[in-house]
């Protein structure tokens, strides 16, 4: 079971065929809100005080009036994969930068999410709300063994470019081109010493300033701005 | 007073000749690593145990052994800012995104970040935590009229670009020099009337994916990125 809440998040997932939803809290102003904007709430709301909906969350979160519980999405297989861009994370866990990644991936339409980590539904929430309704867009599939997953999409044809601070590539100057596995290591330990070695290339974004490392989904936002002008160009 | 926690944030305060320390709290833990990596603690600090920390701050706040009371850093005024790069937040207020963008300006020597929102010492902790050390490292300008502040960057000889999603021009085909001044409106909002009318020119970010907008700390890198490499090269 997954906790949604917030407006993007549950609006998207009600707009979502695939997600099933279970339960649907929300206060009289969002449903007004949803029902202007024309979605089909897929079962009978309960109308509900914010309060209540805030008790059932952390207290810092921003529910916008309305919380859903729901089925898992039906997982995608590393099989399945198709398309140009694909973004592995090598043990990114904090759910608020999986979420910004995920969200940011959907705007530079990248076909799914390699991670290998699983969340708890309460850290799942935290990710759905970050992704602000992308996590019903770019498909994540979880594996226990990344390298072999990066094994498998070489095998398919993939080009796998690992960002990395000393990474031996500037991002800028690096010969890409599709289909392109781009390849995240978590703030700190960056990408593992076995990830790092299934890489095609490891590029490194070059910071002029005092500060040398970039907030991880900022980092992604970087490499994917760039690889998606690349492989459009090339 | 501002509370300052987290690794890199206290280490930083503790670096900075500027930064007024009134109190100091820490583990034997982080106090042993600071001693380690040599750094002065300018007063004697208080060790107690990690909970008396974490009582003092938010139940999810990562404080890392380490807390600080301190001053405000001295202000920085507009017409002390100088070099290539100045950014400008129109009422962007969300203390997390104005963490993560005050680091990445740290990453791609920004000279100085002008914003128009004033934080409250709790906000200004969460703050200073996003930021990793930059708060340190970039002056904040807080102006009343952000209108009359472009106003005045553009007499000194600033460059004025804005980001905005129905922009005239693609980020990427903009013609930038140096002193410039990037201006980022909030999520959802975007920048403000006057603010835009204040602008020499409005610059888009193309996305080809289903999400139509980025976190604004995302637009933010990529603005920087963008601008870093034009300017090096102009």
């Amino acid at each position: 079971m997954v906790i949604l809440y917030g407006w993007h998040t549950v609006k998207t997932a009600l707009e979502n065929p695939q997600r099933r939803i279970r339960r649907l809290l929300m206060t009289e102003n969002a449903a007004r809100r949803l029902a202007t904007d024309g979605i089909d709430l897929k079962l009978k709301p309960e109308v509900v005080r914010p309060d209540e909906i805030a008790k059932l969350l952390s207290p810092d979160a921003v529910h916008n009036g309305v919380l859903a519980h729901a089925d898992p999405l039906p997982p995608t297989e590393l099989e399945d994969i198709e398309g140009d861009i694909v973004l592995a994370l090598d043990q990114i866990t904090d759910p608020h930068n999986v979420g910004a990644i995920l969200r940011t991936a959907a705007a530079f339409a990248v076909s799914a999410v390699v991670t290998t980590a699983r969340h708890s539904p309460e850290a799942t929430g935290v990710l759905a709300k970050a992704a602000s309704g992308a996590l019903e867009l770019v498909p994540m599939v979880a594996v226990q063994n990344l390298a072999r997953a990066l094994d498998h999409l070489r095998e398919r044809g993939y080009l796998l470019a690992g960002l990395d601070s000393s990474g031996e590539h500037d991002l800028d100057a690096a010969a890409l081109r599709a289909p392109l596995g781009l390849v995240m290591g978590a703030e700190g330990k960056g990408l593992r010493q076995l990830t790092r070695a299934t890489c095609d290339m490891l590029l490194r974004i070059d910071l002029p300033g005092q500060v040398k490392s970039l907030n991880v989904s900022n980092a992604a936002a970087l490499a994917l701005y760039v690889a998606s002008r690349k492989l459009r160009s090339s």
